[in-house]
């Protein structure tokens, strides 16, 4: 950071402060809280610790194990610098460290909020890129998103509850709350994640459409990047959809691994798009606000994720919420998992310090580059193999709209529309929704009215021929909310008919692997399609 | 490890396996399962990963992060030799290092069984030490034996379940399931835990003495260095436990976190202890054996940790159990955490794998001593500050049996008996009973007859005047198992009438802080009997 940088920097803070100050706290939510919730007590032991600072206090009363006793003395890490094109640098942690705390303080038992210094880290950073509209916002740490998620279904959510969803949604998030008796309330969702429309139709007309069942009052979403579906929601929808939920008393969590991975729109112009670097401050302004930009009331409960930003292997996040929520949290991270590896947060922490906050939005910058990289290699690769057109093309295809088609030449030269996608604007995934409607292999299946759900036999058989052909996708299935047992076929839940879903994640194939993989996959295309 | 030794391993490992190969396996446990634990599914996104290992397979499935955009390139440690007088020894890890696994597959996600060859080493280690009576046990990794209990509790306890535990148990675990609606059904202790009369008493009576209730099915207890009592359980007891367990369909779920931290009995005879290791075949023979070389059901689960043995703040341990509930326990880490922080496994494991196993149970033989002395120093400022005896020259003293009795001198000379307790063969504690019946201002606020609890309100008065001494003890009610409201008073719980329980831990404590804590002690003790 140079001299301008610092001073700028100290007036935001100044001015955050300032701007702070005349923010609301939050609003009392304890009505949200489970019953699970409510009954936890704070730990006893842990009560003790405050008197641990007295002066001259000698304690025989925790029970720590003694620190000469661990068997590490210090560690030291070759780290990329904030730009990865500069030198390397090397960060050092001792047990007599003067600067940072010392190792052997990571390796005691910590004291289930996590590191004070990082917390205020986390603090600092969420008051500098998403400026909450309430002032009394807290941070916890914990083990990664996964585990985020567990604890605040343990925080909000009863049994029978529904949950308000995308309608497409994070598997692992429903196979928590699946066998807890929850069920999902999907919402409609467009080139921009759920839809206002849809939620405010579904809270509005609950009552009538589920006499007797609890409105839901929680809503799960990965707002930015979404997983599957690749959408991120803007700005003026993220108002409209934060104002029904205060109307009619929802929590929003939202889940955002990928909020620094936003990308502009795909380039297709054909000009060679430049992967360049901007200002720190402009990068920032090019990010749609999170939900806590429009949180005037402390309703909404981030769950930021060091996985995608650092490494998954660390299994470092923290929560953003009301102070009423993250005392409970922190009730639940006493008995169910204490803080997160101490190693971690000394790492990323000593990582953290060292680049400066500043030096971490330069790498962020640089990351999101990368995989904005790889997201068009995906989209080449698929121009490469398919015919592509604006779904403006293909008036005929439900759920095509503000897309792109992918098609096959058919016997007579004429364009077979197969499936279509929305190039992301964030995250690390492209969403495919396929049309069988043309594929003779399909229909006799369907016309046979043999299976209950052909479009699902036909979408399995279609993976298990990719799979052969050496080149995996996720099926579309797996992120199906969870209704119910009578709720499972393509009809019964209300899915369009002769469709389905893939998806293809561009994070983790080499280019060349990329257009491979994208090649194998329209040789099968063309093999099922041919009559 | 030298030649002889190798071979010695060889050997054992032969042994043993032929030996295994005359155990059963495990017997059918599922009715032990909860709904919650039944109702979990695999997580799909994991189903497929095993054909990501198919030859020449381009994957578009796994949305993981590029492991090239993690930004850290290597690790390095500096640890002790498993002899911590040796010199110290260089670890490094780097992503692509050739023989350990690189740096960068623990950075990326994992599978949520834990790393491979960590759990093999687990696994090996399982078998050299504890040699289960049976055949399929199988481990898992968890990130430390907090969340490890909470996993058990969200795997075999329904609401309303009454748990069997020692008398006085560990409070962090209660304060898991207490909010979970579930009961504490204490077992009365002596000398080494829990008695096989008390169990047997309270499993033959309890559908007489709680008519409607389920009989407990489970058993939590520390079996060695219990906390806060300090108590080791020996070889004869278990069998015994074991067996009652089996009559009634119990299982036991052994946290045992100080099983390493076994010690001879105190020595009273005044000449020097010499602290020197044995031979590790030695120190292995005189170590207690665990629940599961009696099990030949598969009904133990053991909570293991790293957290005592190298460091609380790697969040690190496994369960060794049955494969039927280590198969449950999975799934349960698959929605609830993830396997612990990969940056732990890699250090834990390069660890392991530098030492070798003899050499990580050489450090827990000089750990072991390390605790040893550190006991010895605390039994030696109590008789330096107290007039300590054998507790057969105090017969009136209720619950002193076996141990030592700490007195002070009274007005004309005599020994007024203050508190007792039982010098631990093991773990990181010494629990006191006081006896209050000679103290006057107890005896004057327990005449007033005005206080339900004259017991607990004179103890808090002591702790507080302790503290205001600057030396802090943990209050025996924090380890109160919990009953339910109406069985929170010392007499409701039915202890002792004039006694209160206070835990001394001499795990991190100076030698000359311990002597001057507990001098400070004596003088608040001196002062408060004084007439």
């Amino acid at each position: 950071m140079n001299d301008n940088e610092t001073v700028a920097a100290v007036l935001e803070t100044t001015a955050t402060r300032k701007m702070n100050g005349h923010l609301p706290n939050a609003v009392d939510l304890s009505h949200h809280l489970n019953l699970l919730s409510r009954s936890r007590h704070p730990s006893p032991l842990k009560d003790i610790i405050k008197f641990m600072g007295y002066d001259g206090m000698i304690s025989l009363a925790g029970g720590l194990p003694h620190p000469s006793l661990f068997p590490v003395y210090d560690a030291s890490f070759t780290v990329s610098a904030p730009s990865p094109t500069a030198d390397s640098l090397e960060i050092k942690l001792s047990n007599d460290s003067g600067e940072t705390p010392p190792l052997s303080k990571f390796l005691q038992y910590g004291t289930c909020t996590g590191n004070a210094e990082l917390r205020q880290w986390c603090l600092d950073f969420t008051r500098q890129i998403h400026r909450p509209a309430y002032k009394d916002f807290d941070v916890l740490l914990h083990p990664g998103n996964t585990n985020a998620w567990s604890k605040v279904v343990g925080l909000l959510c009863e049994k029978g509850d529904y949950i308000l969803c995308e309608s497409y949604t994070y598997p692992s998030s429903q196979a928590l709350w699946i066998p807890n008796d929850n069920f999902a309330a999907p919402v409609a969702m467009d080139g921009e994640g759920i839809t206002d429309t849809a939620l405010e139709e579904i809270l509005s007309t609950w009552d009538a459409t589920h006499p007797g069942v609890k409105r839901p009052h929680v809503l799960y979403l990965v707002s930015v990047g979404s997983n599957p579906t690749g959408v991120s929601m803007g700005s003026e929808r993220r108002r409209k959809i934060y104002e029904i939920c205060v109307k009619y008393d929802v929590i929003i969590v939202e889940d955002d691994p990928y909020y620094f991975l936003q990308y502009p729109e795909i380039d297709t112009s054909g000009t060679p798009t430049e992967y360049t670097s901007t200002s720190n401050k402009e990068f920032l302004s090019s990010l749609v606000p999170s939900f806590l930009r429009f949180d005037r009331q402390g309703r909404v409960i981030r769950l930021e994720s060091f996985s995608k930003t650092l490494a998954p292997g660390l299994r470092l996040g923290y929560f953003v919420a009301n102070p009423l929520f993250t005392e409970r949290l922190l009730r639940a991270t006493e008995v169910e998992t204490q803080d997160p590896s101490g190693l971690s947060q000394a790492l990323v922490l000593a990582l953290l310090t060292r680049w400066s906050r500043d030096g971490y939005i330069t790498w962020l910058q640089n990351l999101r580059l990368e995989y904005q990289r790889r997201r068009d290699w995906m989209v080449a690769a698929l121009r490469k193999s398919f015919d592509l057109a604006p779904a403006s093309e293909y008036p005929e295809l439900s759920g095509a709209e503000g897309g792109l088609v992918a098609a096959i030449l058919g016997p007579n030269g004429s364009r077979v529309p197969v499936f279509s996608f929305i190039a992301p604007t964030g995250g690390m995934f492209i969403w495919t929704k396929f049309y069988f409607g043309h594929n003779a292999k399909y229909l006799a299946l369907k016309n046979a009215a043999v299976e209950v759900d052909p479009e699902q036999i036909f979408a399995n058989k279609l993976w298990a021929e990719l799979a052969e052909e050496r080149v995996l996708l996720t099926p579309g299935y797996y992120y199906h909310p969870w209704q119910g047992a009578d709720k499972t076929s393509t009809t019964a839940r209300g899915a369009d008919p002769d469709s389905s879903h893939f998806r293809l994640a561009f994070s983790m194939t080499t280019k060349d692997d990329m257009e491979l993989g994208i090649e194998r996959m329209a040789n099968v295309i063309r093999r099922s399609w041919s009559p």
